[in-house]
């Protein structure tokens, strides 16, 4: 087909057009298809560039991951201001951790301590210091560490500046809906849909529901308050990103479920904590309540490769409450993925095939088990190590033949087959192919 | 002019469409003006028809009228839905007074003492009898009170079906904002623009801002309670209005601004004294967050007659938080008053003659003392039994001319001057008139 794109793109969230942007500047036909480019998590989404107040115990290779995109954010948001002529809103001010009882800052140290622990910049301080930085900290705030590299950047200035800086890259955005991968026609398609690449790639992408409140400064004046501020309030996790047009944004509830309604309970329990920090925000005007669906996955990583068996479809999805700060590095990995065929190794541990392929006609869920896996077997793709094309895999059923995979980077002038996560390559037989589709 | 009205009324919320109703019925040709109907203060009230729990120290006379008019809601209510075709959400499952706390609960029996004590039907309950009627209640909630002959309409479906029935009675609404009562050519002019009507008439009309919060019972069910419930909680007082769709309205602050802005405070205690009154709430789905401005007076009560010296201008302005329930009193005794000519007793307290007419120039505030008022000479029209006309006024100046006063009362068979609000009649010189307009 003449023009056939070499790159399609489903998802024009931030991590999608990011791509997008990248694999055009590379010389690249790219296409990006969305109904609603930006109206998915990014909507929602605060911002916060926090690899670490946000690194938790037991998710290392996350945390490794957030702080190398992290590093790139400075030079991501100053190319990409330049490239589409607009402010995204990146600001350095640091962020403050904050308890506000003794048994909120009990906790909070003890996160600190690990943070602390594996290297990263947490620097306690006095309350005297605390307030010197945030007067308009409440009084009983007991305690608090500044995180200085912990970033903002606003989401809702990132998703056009984005489009814009990918459309004049060469990409085209396509404003219609993929329901299926076979509705595509390039030689690679990149999954960046969020927890809609579920339903695309049975991968197993989960929504898990985020509510926040939006408020604004009364009078159009900026907020009361410079720094991005993580509180514990009487055990309520909240933050508070404060905007330089005068917006604050309150969040977020993190909830097991699929729905975007609103609660009356989550927007107590978000303005109780946040009024109890900081008093002022009592005055401030509530201008948006509004809940939206981060792309969960079992390990709260995202996923990120070729799916086994299809070298010619990857995954750029399942960013959960990171896709912000993880859009420079998955669009840089991406983009020298599809370009080159070799994968980096930073992205080794976030292969798709990390988890156990779905079984024909059982709907991907978070942690499934294969039920075909015989008793005493280790699950396969348990774990992150296990590489992709390894082996048949039990209860796997032949692709649809719907997506090509003849011609597969042909732009990259890889081969097919090249694409295996860990930069292991190797032909791929038709048995190793599954439903992943 | 051919066609000119008999009456316009500047003001399409019920009040206004209501009488306009009325006046429609019998047989008098009216204009209804309004830019948006039912877009003021009755888009965000909760409806609730509450002459009893509504009945405060030191407002006997409105506490009268209250009641007056909730005894006409029933008939009211059933004629409208007849006329219209719609149901407006009556319901008559009472309302449930309650406290949180002790405090809260020695509060609210000062209040309960003092209505039972004007004879109104306060029943307190014993905590088991307030829990087989609402089993929803939080088991903190000390104690409570029925007031059964409280009752409930819904102000947004009231709107339409008014004027549904002013149109089909053959009433003309016309969609445009009436700036000035020059304006408006008719034989008598009803001002029921709420706070508008300070600006169209000088009265002493302030905004007082309320917020309410909407919430949706999930999943599409009825709310899990039947009756109002108006509560203490910790301080703070609340209602809960249940709707038979599954919303909940929450509500209201009483605020002296003029704002409509909806401030993250006011939400946080609103959300706060429902989950602690009715702890299903949190689940709710919240679905609006609003701020209106009633139409507040110098003493809470409504304004409801001629303007002194100008017996072709009606106000029927002033309900503050009771627009809802005085409704049919008002558009009944409106009514009768521009069709005969003859005040209704009732009416007396209400007259705009009780307010010091404002000096030219200055603009009206409440509470206002007119500035030419000499050291030790009593306000005039200070206190509710000043009669309209019943002198010259110290500072008053002529009328503009603008509006029409020939040719008043006209389809009522009346004479100009017999509406002095409190039934007494006499001819007005035009150094009566003054800067009410």
């Amino acid at each position: 087909m003449l023009n056939r794109p070499d790159v399609a793109v489903v998802g024009a969230g931030p991590v999608g057009l990011a791509i997008a942007w990248r694999c055009a500047q590379r010389g690249l036909r790219v296409v990006v298809h969305d109904p609603a480019p930006g109206s998915g998590a990014s909507h929602v989404a605060a911002g916060m560039l926090a690899p670490v107040a946000e690194a938790y115990f037991g998710e290392h290779e996350l945390t490794g991951l957030l702080t190398a995109s992290a590093a790139r954010w400075p030079a991501f948001a100053a190319e990409l201001t330049a490239a589409a002529g607009v402010d995204v809103g990146y600001r350095t001010e640091g962020t403050l951790m904050v308890g506000l009882t003794a048994d909120d800052l009990a906790e909070a140290r003890r996160l600190w301590a690990y943070q602390q622990g594996i290297g990263l910049p947490v620097t306690p301080l006095r309350p005297t210091a605390l307030r010197d930085r945030e007067p308009a900290l409440a009084p009983r705030v007991r305690g608090g560490a500044l995180a200085e590299t912990d970033h903002q950047v606003d989401p809702r200035r990132l998703v056009p500046a984005l489009r814009t800086a990918a459309e004049r890259a060469g990409a085209t955005l396509v404003p219609a809906a993929v329901r299926s991968l076979s509705d595509v026609d390039a030689a690679v398609t990149v999954v960046a849909a969020g927890c809609g690449a579920a339903a695309l790639t049975g991968l197993p992408v989960r929504p898990v529901k985020g509510q926040v409140v939006r408020l604004h400064a009364p009078g159009g004046g900026a907020p009361g308050f410079r720094h991005v501020i993580r509180g514990y309030a009487d055990g309520e996790h909240v933050y508070l990103v404060p905007r330089a047009d005068g917006e604050v944004v309150v969040g977020a509830t993190v909830e097991e479920r699929s729905d975007t309604d609103v609660s009356a309970g989550a927007v107590l329990r978000l303005l109780r904590a946040a009024v109890d920090l900081l008093p002022e925000l009592a005055e401030y005007d509530l201008v948006e309540t509004l809940a939206g669906r981060r792309p969960g996955t079992p390990d709260n990583a995202p996923i990120l490769g070729p799916l086994p068996g299809r070298p010619d479809v990857v995954a750029a999805t399942g960013h959960h409450r990171h896709g912000i700060v993880l859009t420079p590095v998955t669009a840089d990995l991406i983009a020298e993925l599809v370009v080159t065929g070799a994968a980096d190794p930073l992205l080794a541990p976030f292969t798709p095939a990390r988890f156990p392929p779905p079984v024909a006609g059982v709907p991907p869920a978070a942690g499934l088990r294969d039920p075909q896996q015989r008793p005493g077997q280790p699950a396969p793709g348990s774990g992150a190590t296990r590489a992709a094309g390894s082996g048949p895999v039990v209860g796997a059923t032949p692709a649809t033949g719907a997506v090509p995979v003849a011609g597969a980077m042909r732009a990259s002038g890889g081969e097919p087959g090249v694409m295996a996560a860990d930069g292991r390559s190797g032909p791929l037989s038709t048995e190793e192919e599954h439903t992943w589709n």
